[in-house]
C-alpha cells in the first residue's frame, strides 16, 4: 500500500471504517434486535459523510515520520474519526442542535424513533439518552478499532498516550468552549485559546503526533514541527469555521444559514467586530444577535455589520497569515517530502474560502 | 503487597485512584482555571464514596488466576471504577435524576454553578453539556490509568480485549435498558435479560476475566468459571438492586424513599407483581405506579401489592437460590483458595438484605 493521493487515502479510511463497523455491528445483533437501530444510525453517521480529516493528518504524520502505510496502521490511524463521531454526536446534544450534515442530529433521530413508536416516557429524554450512549459506543469503538488493527505491539504501546492526551485533550477543550458560550465575554484571546484546544491540538497537531508514534521506525527526533505546522493552521481552520457559520452555504455546512449568528455563540469572529463596532452598530448587533427567531433580513444586517467593522477581512488575514506559517513550517524540514506536499495540500483546502 | 482481605483492598483501590486524579486534577489545571469545577466535581464524586465493586472483582479474577497483586495491578484494574463513573454520571443525565448518593447529581451540580453565576443561556443545558463532558472525561481517564499502570505489556496487551468488550457490552445494555424502561412491556424474560448485561457481565463477570487476563502467569486454563458465578450472582445483585429501589431506606440508597415506583421502572420485581396480580389489584397498581407525584401513602400502598402477591418474596427466593448457585461455582475449583473465600465473602455482601 502505497501513498498515492489524499483521495485514495481517504478511501482507505473509509474502507478500515466500514470493515470495523461491520463487524461490531454483527456483533450487536446477537446481543439483540433491539440495537438494530442503534448500528444502523451509527452506520449512516460514520460512512454517509465525514472528511476524515484526522485520520487523514494522523496518515500524513505517519509518513512524515518515515513510516509505511500498511493495512493495519490504516486501520489504526482511522480510529480517531470514531472519536470524532463521539464528540459531534454529544456535541449536538449539549448544543440542542437538530441538524447534522443536513440530517437530524442523532437525539433527534431517536426522538422521533420514540414518538413513532408510540413509546412510553418523554420522547425528548429517550432521544437525548440514546445519543449519549451512541457517543459513549463511539469513544469506545474507537479504542476497540486501534487495539485490535493487527499494528506491532510496540507502536500500539507507543501511540496510548498521545491517544489518551488527544482524548483528554477534546473533553477539555469542548468544556472550556461550552463554559466560554456561558460567560459570553466575547474576548478574541479567550475565543483563540478555545479554538486552540477544540481545533488546532484535537483536529491537527494530536493526530499528527498520533501517526508518528505508529511509524515503526520514526524519524524524527521530536515531533516539535508538527505542532509548528498544526497549531496555527489549527486556528486558522477554526477561524474558517467561524465565518462559515456565519456566511456559509447551508449545502456545505448542513447547518441553516447563520446558524452561528441565531444561536450567538461566541466566536475570534464576533469579539473582533465587538471591537471594532461603533455605538450604533453595538445597538444594531446586540438587536438581533442571538435571537433565535431572527429571519433572514436580521441574519444580512449582522452580516453586513461583521463585513463593515472589517472584523471579516481581519479574520481572512488572519487565515492566510497562520496558514502560511505552518506551511512554512515544514518546508524543507525533517518530515518526508511526500508528507511536506500532501501537509501543504491539506492546509490550503483545510483553510480555503469555499465560495 | 499481599492480599489481606477485602476492606484492605479497597483501601488500595482508594489510594491508586486518589493519585491517579491528583495528576489529572494538575494536568487539567494547566490547561485553565476554567476547568477546577470539573476537576472538583469529579474528584468528589470518585472518591467520597463507592463500594469499588468492579476493581475488587477484577482483583479477586486476577488471584483466582494465581496472580499476585502488586501495586501496578492495583492500578490497572482500579481503571474500572472510572468507567463505573462515566456510566453513573451519563446515566443520572438519561434519568433526568437529580440526586446520587445523597447529593445533588453532576448535571445538577452545573445547572446550579451556572445559575450561580448568573451565566448565559439555560442553566439547565449547561448542567447536561457540563456532565456529558465529564462522564466522556471519566471514560477516557479510565483508559489512561490502565495504559499508564506500569503493568508489563504483555499483560496490558491481554487486557485490552476484554476492557474493550466490557465497555461495548456495558453501552449496549445501558440501551437495552433504556429501551426497556420505554417499551414499559413489564416482561419478566426482557427484565431478567437488561439484568444480565448491566450487572452480570458489566459488573462481575467481565471484571473478573479482566483481572484473569491481568494476571502475568494465567493458571486458569479458561475463565468459563467466572461465568458460572459472575452471571447467576449479577441477577442476584441485580434483583436486590430492584427490591432496594422500592423498599430501601433513603440513607443508604442515596435515593428518595420508593424512587423506583415513582419513576415507574420496568424491573422483574415489577414484571412479577404484575403476573400475580388480581384484576382488582391492577387496578390499584395502574393508579399509583409511575406518578411523579405519589406521596408516601401511595408509596405504601404500592409496597404492600408487591409484598401481597407473593413478588418479593418469589424475588427473595431467586436472589438466595442465584447466590448459592455461584457459591457452589467457584466451591473446589480451579481457582486459588484465597480467592474462593473472598469472592464466596463478596456474594453474600452484595446480595444480602440490608434491613
Amino acid at each position: 500500500m502505497e501513498f498515492e493521493d489524499i483521495t485514495s487515502l481517504r478511501v482507505q479510511i473509509n474502507r478500515a471504517l466500514a470493515d470495523f463497523l461491520q463487524n461490531e455491528v454483527s456483533y450487536l445483533k446477537v446481543i439483540g434486535d433491539e440495537l438494530i437501530p442503534v448500528s444502523s444510525a451509527l452506520t449512516h453517521f460514520l460512512l454517509d459523510n465525514g472528511k476524515r480529516l484526522r485520520p487523514i493528518f494522523a496518515a500524513l504524520g505517519f509518513i512524515g515520520a518515515g513510516g509505511e502505510l500498511s493495512e493495519e496502521h490504516v486501520k489504526a490511524l482511522s480510529c480517531l474519526e470514531l472519536v470524532h463521531v463521539c464528540a459531534l454526536i454529544h456535541d449536538d446534544v449539549m448544543d440542542a442542535s437538530d441538524t447534522r450534515r443536513g440530517a437530524p442530529s442523532i437525539h433527534r433521530q431517536f426522538e422521533i424513533l420514540h414518538s413513532s413508536n408510540s413509546l412510553q416516557g418523554s420522547s425528548a429524554q429517550f432521544g437525548i439518552a440514546s445519543a449519549i450512549l451512541l457517543g459513549d459506543l463511539a469513544l469506545v469503538w474507537s479504542a476497540k478499532m486501534l487495539h485490535e488493527s493487527g499494528i506491532a505491539s510496540g507502536s500500539l504501546l507507543k501511540s496510548l498516550p498521545l491517544y489518551d492526551e488527544m482524548r483528554v485533550e477534546l473533553m477539555a477543550g469542548q468544556y472550556l468552549d461550552v463554559y466560554e458560550q456561558a460567560l459570553a465575554s466575547r474576548n478574541v484571546e479567550r475565543s483563540l485559546k478555545v479554538a486552540r484546544f477544540k481545533s488546532g491540538k484535537y483536529s491537527i497537531e494530536r493526530p499528527l503526533y498520533f501517526g508518528a508514534a505508529l511509524a515503526p521506525s520514526n524519524t524524527l527526533h521530536n515531533f516539535e514541527i508538527y505542532s509548528n505546522y498544526g497549531l496555527p493552521l489549527g486556528e486558522a481552520f477554526q477561524l474558517r469555521d467561524d465565518i462559515m457559520g456565519v456566511f456559509g452555504d447551508p449545502t456545505i455546512t448542513g447547518k441553516p444559514a447563520g446558524d452561528d449568528l441565531r444561536e450567538g455563540k461566541s466566536t475570534a469572529l464576533i469579539a473582533l467586530t465587538l471591537e471594532k463596532c461603533s455605538t450604533a452598530q453595538r445597538r444594531i448587533f446586540d438587536q438581533y444577535f442571538g435571537d433565535q427567531s431572527i429571519d433572514q433580513h436580521g441574519i444580512e444586517i449582522l452580516r453586513e455589520l461583521i463585513l463593515e467593522t472589517g472584523a471579516a477581512a481581519q479574520v481572512e488575514k488572519i487565515i492566510s497569515d497562520k496558514t502560511e506559517i505552518a506551511c512554512e513550517a515544514i518546508k524543507d524540514s525533517a518530515i518526508t517530502k511526500t508528507a511536506q506536499a500532501a501537509l501543504e495540500t491539506m492546509a490550503i483546502a483545510a483553510t480555503k474560502r469555499s465560495s
